[in-house]
């Protein structure tokens, strides 16, 4: 019995999803049929700390499979096949929580994002450039 | 002259945005053909708290607006028309920068959102419906 070879097997496992508990109403309510694609935008967010951290598309089966999984499931545009966050890089997406908005056209997904981050560039986030600042007007 | 209005006239002013300072390369350098329909996703995130108040669509001419006016201009899908962000409501979104996402087809706008919030319903951000929520798994 080695503590070394014990704590490298726990430590190079990969973590389980936990399958999230649904408001199947609140589901079905999406409107996946708007945009005649099948798809909406699926805003990814960093539960700890709110970054955004990358925009993808899900259609119902994308979505179906994020909730019982509890990992990050998309649906790719140009490649037409459905993937699952981290599968390939090991930077995966464990999911806290979906959120719907008001018109059911688009989602917030707060993960617990592991590995290097979210982008395939190996930034945190994909949206590292800015175009534009200003300072703004502080809400009174 | 009256305190009380002198007072008044400056609560009720409605206060200028101010235009951004752009990386004109980098603006260059949105992919709005990529979808066909000349628009790419805007996520509009508050600047202050890191709360995702709303998606709306941007094309060349709504980011162009934005960025010199410092306030949000979207385009609308179904009206198929420009509109400015509280400029019926009064629940005005003043910009302190725009952000471009690896491949050029979404950006994160964040912004001081003054008034109610960002949604037409009254509530702050249009993502106040939970569908699902679990543990995630936190990173090691």
């Amino acid at each position: 019995m080695s503590d070394t070879g014990a704590g490298a097997t726990a430590a190079s496992a990969v973590p389980e999803g936990v399958a999230l508990t649904v408001d199947e109403d609140l589901l079905r309510s999406v409107d996946f049929a708007k945009d005649g694609d099948g798809l909406v935008p699926a805003i990814v967010q960093d539960a700890t700390d709110g970054t955004v951290l990358t925009v993808a598309y899900m259609d119902a089966e994308a979505l179906r499979r994020t909730l019982a999984s509890g990992r990050s499931w998309f649906y790719s545009r140009s490649r037409k096949e459905y993937w699952q966050k981290g599968e390939t890089s090991g930077d995966r997406q464990y999911v806290r929580e979906v959120r719907v908005d008001c018109d059911g056209d688009a989602l917030v997904v707060l993960v617990d994002q592991h590995g290097r981050g979210a982008c395939h560039t190996g930034e945190r986030t994909c949206f590292y450039r800015t175009i534009g600042t200003g300072p703004g007007v502080p809400a009174p």
